[in-house]
């Protein structure tokens, strides 16, 4: 069989993420390639060595510009913070190789354009990781969807809450950090955590059209652990707002870290004339399914375990009733990445579906200073 | 319109129950006859004389024995402990009243015989307050395995789990505390919480044609009120029992005052083969319904919220998603006592019923005892 | 005992909770005045005799000017569609009677100020039935603030969520469905569902500062079952918001009845920087309550059934786990009321309060058209 | 590092959840020793070269008994069907090999309890696939259990339901089917879903010391795939008993693949005089607990979602919220083998403790042809 040969940049919760799921996919799933996880390049030489020996890397770099041009790569996979994913996305591409790439794609959308640029001029096959669309049961309500079993949408909402930055002795920036510095990470939750909301809210339900948002910093100032300062706080710690759809329905998104009592609560709702779903990310193997055409007296939200082998994924896991966990949704995009790469498609999100996330990203910071309604870009 | 003069016998928690009810229910349905609260009666002149005024009594007795003769008595309410409901209840009857008889029927299905005798004798109207069929939610049930939505039937479950007496300081005895003391109450949680899960479920599945049980009193000794003096716990703290419904069905019953954290939880759930329905007092407009029927991959649990005009009695309430009390399952009872006494006739539950349920409770504590499968008596 | 005379305006379904609720005070609660249902003034005779004789009203009127001045009345209870309150509120403190008024307060905050003035330069008692408020569950969160045991507040919650005005067959006016006629309700959801969430919002969080927002009507135009022609539908279907509160937390809002699958779904959640709590008018007897100062391994929401004594209300009601419903609100509101008027004071909320809901309703319709944040007037 | 030469035999299911805990417990846990999977075995070449293939096996057999003899295999790890266990066990033990041995230990007590003589006598480490007791939120439970936060135990319940074999279409025995085959499988639920909720019950709470028992086949007779007859059912369909503990609390417990609705629901709770626990498999990384310590109006039912670094396990795998899957029981109960392993200890549940739990499921048989309660087995 074919081999795809993979060269990973970071070592942190993204880089064992994807990295289980190259192992996986292939126990799992039937494939077209043999992923092999071929080399892993990240900064700090011990640790990367040990990374690879525990993930059964066959080699490592300590500098991702020497992962790029190898030629025993066939893609590269971007899992290492916000700030380096433009450079490798477009070195790579540049370089002829597939990319997959960690979310949110760049830290602008003006970031993000230059990577679709380098991807489209070259047609490597490419990807964006929100995984998220790859649980079975947010896939389950796409087919719904599709089905036409809503009818005319009329509203959307999702959220999500965590609760993790509320200590004011929470440092911001160096291992682990990185997401709290604004300079690294390009935002804060807007881009951590509403992304996710916009990227599946635009998949189930089509592009935001505009926005009217807010943004709140409530912890001003933070220890940075790489200067050794108290220095202000650039990101956004929460993040609110409305938005039209092009469809005419309307949606409701909020990220937050300051939700005392949620741990990683992403939650979405959809209202149409004849159906309602919703679904949460703590209980990610459940849906709730409401059918107006139930017959009356016994109409109810049906609450779904999506674990049977009709349900979308689950007839190549385990029996009805066993659930599978968080990292298998990595499993999944990377399978069907698989798939798509070995006929040189790229698979969705894509990146160009990745920059109309951080479009709509970028409308939302835009509209929470300008007090405005801001229009999404469109090209 | 006719008027239907009530005399009450019982002043404590129950008294206040069907007093409500009978202030309510002529405000909320049509109802043949008017009510009237012509009288309660209770020992203790002070308290029974200002129950009076709260409720709007037109009198009040200090001696049943005066209620029940009195000519502008149409019916005898008892709301008494269980050691009074056998003889009030016969005199009652004696005397031409219609009976209204709160549960327990009897302390043992000896002491039921005897009033069911007395009842059918003299051919008065009567039933026994077995209140939790008429929450909306469970008449649901009722209805859906009336149409035949289950197909045959495999499982019943039900339980009822308090904790309100694992403190060992608890007396027992004495005002509001009877339920503790077994010559008042007949036995413990058997005839004060279990016989609720019989009730409904003969009146669910049908007949229970025996059992195997097991009963448990965990604290020993307590205080005895009346007496002064710790003396031996003669109740039953908790009690279960496996049994087999003469429809072929597997059924489970458990009540208990030591389930930790429950206040009054009972639960229900039936099984059939097309078909399963559950409820639980907690949550008591709710129904969760399963019906196989469904198209598979969005097959799930449906969380059914009572409340709609189509679902049982509630149109006559607020609207779709506005709740209604506990008490009101005695406003449903009194309701349809009404209707049917004024066509002479008893309402199911009837003395002869609550007959059964004594029947099952006795088999239970029988089957304890001689720790052998114990058949119900049926005649 | 003093009376409190009773003179009803209107024999809707806000009439029938009234009326039950000024029953059902004096049978669960000491009151310092004995209410008294004196009168009750509607348009249809037939119907208003009817009405009059199913509650106990002893009189009746056909129209409200003939009741408002009666001697024997103390209290004008105005329970009529929207455009009526206004006259009757400031006719009523004219007359030196205590008010208590529908929700809300005014079709907009112009006319809610000229009720304010009307009852302030008189100085009767008064209330508005923000009813939610007294739903024990509620007022225990609005406890645990009062307590501190939050700290510092990030975010607000809250949405109010139907589904009952979908079909497009539905008219607009008329008899149960004036709230779809702009011209008599003032607005759609923002005034009547919206409003329930705001007022408990500022009660528990306080005053909003600011807003931006949008609202839609999705079905353009329907038969007006008065003029029996399809005409353009004025108010709107749905409502959503952004807001900032005075103590800098963040609040997001959302009422709409083209929400399918909910029916009354009123929501709200609150989070602290030490804890969060939530309550939803499904299950109206339950809160949950998240302590992060709970030991670590076993903190989790707190699913708390308000049901037991020590809790808001309820040791005047059942024993624990026996809930109560809707309608209590009513009552608990109205028996708090008469020991307000007792001493001559009004009631919270008043209609001032009232005014401050509607200033923030009027913001909102605004921005909804300006596309502007928009501040809330404060005087 | 030492290696652990695995030899596996049976290839369905549960060889699946095995393979794929031998390939990710060193990935995600410190192993003392390195597991190499040396060799499968099962009788279908075709079949059980392409499993070896897919989970990297390096070598296959198509009968076991060339596998157990092999130099370089040291642990035998069995997970075909539960006839082969006894004869698979006793040689792997006189080999001088490991032994893991899926649940339940033997198809009766009598097997499993020269199985345990067979691997005490030589003293090889052992363990049994009771895997429940690793799922995070269980330990989480067994933890809170011996840190005494529970006080003196009532009540133990559990149910294991399933809803698969209700179609009379289905086939006893054969691929998939051998479950349903009594000379396979030795017992219906009651060994195979029964026996989780008693091995769980045991470690949670102590010995059981006698059981009464009802047990029923709802099918009398289906095909049988390896005869092409319609043959009498020997399995039981439902299983249900009451138990005493050794501590003298009741215990429910019930199994059945007749609960329409119920995919795996296996279900437990404990009741303490101080605190109550429950868990269930379809909400896997849920408990709830309820502490009666906690302040009395804001006690509850705390709702724990057990993916915090300091509960049982998570701390190596994700972040807080995001839960794992089923089959991570497998892959801790082998990483805690392995630690054994290398100490040349066994683990609990060890060979001695799968036979308590067979003389538990044998009684509950027992009973339920006796129609006695029946004294569990000690020695």
């Amino acid at each position: 069989m074919k081999r795809l040969n993979i060269g990973l940049v970071g070592y942190g919760f993204m880089g064992r993420t994807h990295s289980n799921a190259f192992l996986q996919a292939p126990r799992f799933f039937d494939l077209p390639m043999q992923p092999v996880l071929k080399a892993v390049a990240a900064r700090n030489e011990e640790r990367v060595r040990k990374f690879a020996a525990n993930w059964g890397y066959e080699s490592y770099e300590t500098d991702w510009r020497n992962l790029v041009p190898r030629k025993d790569i066939d893609v590269i996979d971007i899992a290492s913070p916000n700030d380096t994913h433009h450079e490798i996305a477009i070195a790579a591409a540049k370089a002829g190789k597939m990319v997959m790439c960690e979310k949110p794609l760049g830290r602008s959308a003006k970031e993000a354009q230059e990577m679709v640029d380098a991807v489209e001029r070259t047609g490597v096959p490419n990807t964006v990781w929100y995984n998220y669309r790859r649980v079975p049961a947010v896939t389950l309500i796409k087919q719904l969807l599709e089905e036409k079993k809503f009818g005319r949408i009329f509203h959307y909402r999702a959220g999500f809450l965590q609760d993790w930055t509320i200590s004011r002795d929470l440092p911001q920036g160096g291992e682990g950090l990185w997401r709290l510095d604004v300079a690294v990470a390009g935002s804060g939750v807007t881009g951590d955590l509403l992304a996710h909301n916009i990227d599946t809210a635009m998949w189930l339900n089509g592009p935001i059209a505009e926005v009217s948002a807010m943004t709140e910093t409530f912890i001003k100032q933070r220890l940075h652990t790489l200067t050794g300062k108290v220095e202000p706080v650039g990101i956004d710690d929460a993040s609110a707002c409305l938005a039209r759809f092009e469809n005419g329905s309307l949606g409701l998104f909020e990220a937050t870290r300051y939700a005392r009592g949620h741990k990683a609560l992403y939650t979405l709702e959809i209202n149409g004339e004849h159906a309602s779903a919703s679904w949460d990310l703590h209980d990610l193997h459940r849906i709730q399914y409401f059918d107006h055409r139930d017959e009356g007296r016994v109409r109810g939200w049906r609450n779904i375990h999506v674990t049977d082998g009709d349900q979308p994924y689950m007839k190549h896991w385990w029996v009805p009733g066993l659930q599978i966990g968080y990292e298998h949704t990595f499993t999944h995009q990377f399978m069907e990445f698989v798939h798509a790469a070995a006929k040189g498609a790229s698979l969705a999100p894509t990146f160009r579906d990745g920059l109309a996330t951080d479009r709509v990203t970028d409308a939302v910071l835009k509209a929470a200073q300008s007090r405005q309604w801001e229009k999404v870009q469109t090209s």
